[in-house]
């Protein structure tokens, strides 16, 4: 085990919670690195739930006042798992007592929150991240560096989807614990600041910026019990979105996300056209990358079906795990994350996504809910 | 074999030629009908070509003026396979002549021209029906069945994709025999006119209206040398398109189609997710539906792949072929669409779509490339 | 048209007797070819129901006892469309006439049948042809062409399967019109000569013979309704069979057929691994080639799913039918056999298989059957 | 965290060592039990590599010699992770000295050292465990409830595959670490006891028994370097191996096993076919469990492509993990089964497969081999 620690200080103990807990706990049986991340601290309101997911999870102490966490000298790094609306606040002070800090995405619930943010953490110098988990699956890896040599050619289309289907019953209730991402008030946007979110941090990530949008987004369901008030509210969230739009490398994008798609579950999917060859990737799948090359023989030309757990080093991080076919889940993006993280910090490079990557993403949204709210073009 | 004959007069002799002469060869081997298809005369410019098609199909004669075809007594049906710009005129004088009319899709290069065919068509009294084959596919009418049965529920969502890759050499020309799809002048649209017409036609069979659009259109290389005239030309059609779009019902849309996505060849797909069941199809498997229904028991619940080869009369037309299992090709779906044809005149009834049906899809792709012109949302 | 005719004299009006009659219909509108076939006479035993086929097919005349068919002057060849255990007679006196033979496959009911079969066409030297359609489904003749060019190095494996589930209600009876497979009188065996037969033809055409097998079957249901006798009679017929078998190239061989497989209707898939690459196919996905090359760079490697659609001439048979993407049917198959016969009968080349060649088949259908019965390997 | 603890000694650590590891590291993380495992001491021949290992898995401490190990009072648990012919001697001195035993597949490297290990464990009665993990991959625990419910009816057909490719290449050496697999001395048999007995556990488990088969295997490459001797040797190991069989409850079994069949890393596939439905599943696709019922509404009739991720309960484990549609991977079944183990030591329960049962598939294992050796049926 190496030496250097790195004391996590982690705010927040949901899903998201688990899964970075899940991933300091990981990182260091699979990864030769320099650091150790060590569960110094969980903090949440309830002292009984911090106390049973910090004893769950090995933390060695708790604590019930963020703010309390922040001022510890013991912590070098805050992870921020808690609702979209607080992200900011706690980045503020975090950065301002020299704290590393690890952000949930979307970054903020607004451009204007999320570059206060940027600044906090740029003003104070300490290191930034936010958990744009997919970026390091695998087959998305894969895709990223697929693009990047070139051998796409120019970029013609570029599409994405992510699609569920969980709050399609009248009855859901809105607000609360496990369902603040249908108070608007909590999340500050629906589908787009939850899901689109996702599909365009890996657009920008693997085709570039985006130069304008024409959206359009509805609430299904127009009002719902809200949990917090007990009350009958309207629904502010955004329950589908789609998206027209411009890529500054003149490729179209097309991308749609609904809670509304019968059938599926979290089918996060894209699809990239080239002059040459051709990417396609399905979270369902995780392992598989379909890739097409318009440069093979022409009668045995076809898409490709890359199941992406070769440990040659071919395929991004399937080195560090079992065997070719065995595969990974979903919570192994967090844990390659980190470890990305703990060797850039030994390298002194930066890992991303940063605050100011992930703004791009979040001015992204912004443009779309503004399109879609004005019914016309948006540039970003 | 049915002695009441419809006497066929074909004009073009293209691919369309081939695959309408070939649903009247074949229609009555494999259905009983009270009429039966007469290939009477077939008629194209090219004295030589239009003899040596005539003979391979076994036309009973030829005609190298279309003038001549309609006014000739011993036909009944006039068949429309030539470029979109010729056919409302051919369309109108073959209505005041009092000839059944069968036109290729899209109706006509624009709203104006296909609202007089239809005019035309009414005023003659005659029968009327355009070429949108892919409503026979017997998958597509299996899906139109279960939609218009109520089992989705209220739909929410429509998507549908036509993606082609064979226009993205820079080196291919425009114009001419078998690339007057490329010239605008001939074919009045793009990918729109072409393979979005056919994605908007099933849309309206089987969900209903569109209100309005929002729309992109993008022509990815200039300049293309122009068969006719020898030079290279400014290119006028739009290689790629995509819209967003509401349909009356409250569902939300969203259709592309490019002939710049390397690795598919006509990959027509569309998606619709309903409250209860969603169904997706795609042409390059042509008898798989598949159907996702809530309502089954959860641990066995996801996407049914439904082979739509049952000859038990369950699976739209099937059981005019073979055995369960055994797939039909493309063609198919014209067969399918003359036998409905044959059927509806006998009972005195309509097969659809009509040219009155098809002007509705002619709106559409018209308010299209409006609001990608203009830029914005438009009703149509 | 071609001016030379080829005049067809059809014995048996079922499935088969259609799928025949399609073909000799559609072979010249689509190949140009110095013959065409000619539906001179359709002989059944049941006067209503072959005038009726004759009708709807085109047929010039009718006969009810096949042995005037084959006596008739104006009939080039006989195409044997019935119950196995007629073949080899009608076979011989045909021979004897100096006809032409087309004859559905299995061959016959057993070697010594097949072998009288052979020695009649060979003593009277006339073309003769067996009808192992799946040959020419352009996928599986693509597969051929792969493994013969050699590009899949040593041959390791081959592994087929035909499942279907057709017969397994115990309501179903045995015998008769459109059931006489479940007879073992008149079929000879159960999926073995039904089913195996298309595995083991294809297999001995693309992997060369077969040394010896082990095979075990199974009569799931012991005894059915007959409908020619009206009694509850023993069933004769194997309802599945599996066979382990070596090979002359080294390879091993595993093939398996049922009827007792829900979910499957006509599942007949086949795989094939060598030393460089890997191939398989199934019949329900009939375009899809599917092909894996080792040589392929590693981290693009996967399983190409080839859309066996292309008419630029890489895609056999496929420059006859319409463009990339669109799938053409099961019945196509016998068209192209049609086509490759006639070709041969224009260049005087053998157009395969031919009886002797089919009596390959029927030898390793024969060792099966021993083989299942004495429970013990057995040569071929 | 429970403060029951479970000392776990752990002997090998390679693959398996790690597997096992994590899974006693992650179970209490995601499971409520009342046991804990402690990573009390790892056993290793290499001092140096043994120590490298403990403190990259945070083990207390170290052995070098297993027999050390065994006599220590503070451990609770053997985890015997070494080459199979070391299996049955250290079980034994562990049994005798009273410590429960998990022990890696297959049990033995034949059915007489198999049974000696039974009977240890039972004459001490201490519990014991085999790691036949894929019985806990949640689609493959859904496959035998489904079964065991009895909603397939009768079952006619169980057929199962392993395949692999990596040891086609000629240069591949036997022998040694990370190669122990490819040697007969270490291994016992090639890809019968490492890859078949995975498809046997699990076709035992949710099929009952086997009653006898009929096999064949094949030694592609008949001498290797061998990495222990640095000679060129002969290789003992089968690289193939195929069987037939009949199982007691009537259905018939097909069996493959290579690792010669490029384009597969670790397909292990299995479908079972009953009279009312079927099922399938492949291990490359781990969530996916296809599932056809007979049963459904024959127009909308299809294999249900189930994506086993649902937490609300009705997916088994998948409570313990994300969110529907998220996936966990191959490691996850290891910590499956020591968290089914920990519940059924708290509530006095056994926890399969044990030793004894286990052994059942050693037999299958045996009589295949001597199948294959003396090409004869052989009863289990």
């Amino acid at each position: 085990m190496p030496s250097q620690e790195l004391r996590i200080g982690l705010i927040g103990y949901g899903f998201m919670g688990r899964a970075h807990s899940n991933a300091y706990c990981q990182v260091n049986h699979f990864f030769d690195l320099a650091y150790r991340p060590v569960l110094q601290a969980a903090c949440g309101r309830d002292a009984a739930a911090i106390h049973k997911f910090a004893d769950q999870w090995g933390y060695r102490s708790v604590e019930t006042d963020w703010r309390k966490l922040v001022e510890r000298s013991d912590i070098d790094a805050i992870d921020i798992c808690v609702p979209n609306n607080l992200h900011a606040e706690i980045a503020e002070v975090a950065a301002a007592r020299g704290k590393m800090i690890f952000c949930e995405k979307p970054l903020a619930v607004d451009v204007h929150q999320g570059e206060r943010m940027c600044q906090a953490v740029e003003r104070a110098g300490v290191r930034n991240m936010v958990w744009y988990n997919y970026r390091r699956v695998p087959a998305v890896t894969l895709a990223k560096h697929l693009v990047a040599s070139g051998r796409l050619g120019k970029i013609y289309h570029y599409r994405a989807n992510f699609l569920q289907d969980w709050t399609i019953s009248e009855d859901l209730p809105q607000g609360g614990t496990g369902l603040w991402r249908l108070d608007i008030a909590a999340a500050g946007s629906g589908v787009t600041g939850d899901l689109l979110a996702h599909c365009i941090d890996t657009a920008l990530w693997i085709n570039g910026p985006i130069a304008d949008v024409s959206a359009m987004t509805e609430t299904f369901i127009k009002q719902r019990k809200h949990n917090l008030t007990g009350r009958v509210e309207p629904v502010g969230i955004d329950d589908a979105c789609a998206f027209l739009c411009h890529f500054a490398n003149g490729s179209l994008g097309l991308f749609e996300s609904t809670r509304y798609a019968r059938g599926h579950k979290a089918l996060y999917t894209f699809e990239i056209n080239g002059q040459h060859a051709s990417i396609r990737w399905d979270l369902h799948n995780l392992h598989r990358l379909e890739y097409f090359d318009h440069r093979d023989e022409s009668a045995v030309r076809g898409w490709r079906d890359v199941h992406v757990t070769d440990a040659g080093g071919d395929h991004p991080y399937m080195n560090h795990w079992w065997v070719p076919g065995l595969q990974i889940g979903y919570e192994h993006s967090f844990i390659h994350q980190v470890a990305d993280f703990l060797e850039s910090l030994a390298d002194n490079r930066e890992a991303g996504p940063t605050f100011r990557e992930a703004l791009e993403t979040q001015k992204v949204c912004e443009a779309v809910l503004r399109s879609a709210a004005q019914r016309q073009w948006v540039n970003v």
